[in-house]
């Protein structure tokens, strides 16, 4: 039996992720590959119930701390009962947003250190890396208009505040690609979903 | 204003904390402290929710790793919205069980290592650790019997598998005070509830 392969889809919101999820699924698939598809934060029973209790957000909310360790906790989760299990079948698992995530939104910022973030990881998931990291890249003006198109009207989740936001998280996912050449493909999200999508298959034909 | 004094009591179960610690707290009162009593896991509304999470042991249950991260984070949220407050007022915060309970039942056996459980506590909760940690120890066959009374029949707790656990933790306990003498303070928890509370009312006193 083969080995299977890990493969997660990173970036910030709007850049198309899960559009290209799907279709990097399908073609695996026609492929003759057997394919899991997931997604963080969540993925598993437990690690659903915990992004539930996150987002749920009673009372005073969770401090940054406690919102990481229940992350690393859900990605634990995640990663024991789904991605390693799947990967020892020899199946290919797709995974829309992982540890480069994390790192992106609750690194830095907030008190947690990028290496605390990864310090978690190595206890929580024993480190456990993909094999390729697509990082799916757009300019912040197409970002923008993407997203006020999907949100349509709820502009004030993409206001002034949130533009400095979503550069910055843009910036530290592209920190992360320079700093792990080897693991990140840098893939261009602009235009149709079929041409990044050609993209993307070019950018896994390694594996 | 002056600081507050932050007490863990640990030890195993059987050994009388919740009991001690309730003398305790009335004793610091009559000398007219204002004390705040607490237990882990729990001991805050997002905190008592992870604990309900983690006992509640749905489906396949958590796997140590995640297990302790979502300890971690009960603590940290403990910390940050409960205990350091408290001893920002100046007030005396008295927990039954604490960080070492985690470190003695989730730490070692289970593939977590001492050394993770404390990065934990680092990153989650920036290391606080009490001023002085009150160990209650108590030989076997004393706690066998208490355990045997409290649970009026319901044996299988603290069958023949058990009794080799409780003496792990134990002597896990005992390991820790043993690195740590300057927090620790050994009290035999054998007598009658009185006596036990006038050993802790001296091991105290210095504070």
């Amino acid at each position: 039996m083969s080995a299977g392969r890990f493969i997660a889809l990173e970036g910030g919101e709007g850049v198309g992720k899960s559009t290209q999820l799907r279709l990097l699924a399908q073609a695996l698939q026609a492929d003759g590959h057997v394919v899991v598809t997931t997604r963080e934060p969540g993925g598993t029973p437990g690690a659903e119930a915990i992004r539930a209790m996150v987002l749920a957000n009673e009372g005073e909310g969770w401090g940054p701390r406690a919102e990481a360790l229940l992350f690393a906790a859900a990605r634990a989760d995640h990663v024991d009962r789904l991605i390693r299990p799947a990967l020892e079948r020899g199946e290919w698992v797709l995974t829309d947003r992982y540890l480069d995530s994390s790192r992106a939104y609750q690194g830095g910022g907030s008190g947690l250190s990028d290496d605390d973030i990864l310090a978690l990881h190595r206890i929580g998931s024993e480190g456990l890396l993909p094999d390729r990291t697509i990082l799916l890249t757009l300019d912040p003006e197409e970002t923008a208009r993407r997203l006020t198109l999907r949100d349509e009207g709820r502009a004030d989740r993409i206001g002034g505040r949130d533009a400095a936001y979503h550069a910055r998280v843009a910036a530290a996912f592209r920190r992360f690609a320079e700093a792990e050449p080897h693991r990140f493909t840098l893939v261009d999200a602009s235009g149709t979903p079929e041409s990044v999508h050609a993209r993307i298959l070019s950018a896994v034909s390694g594996l």
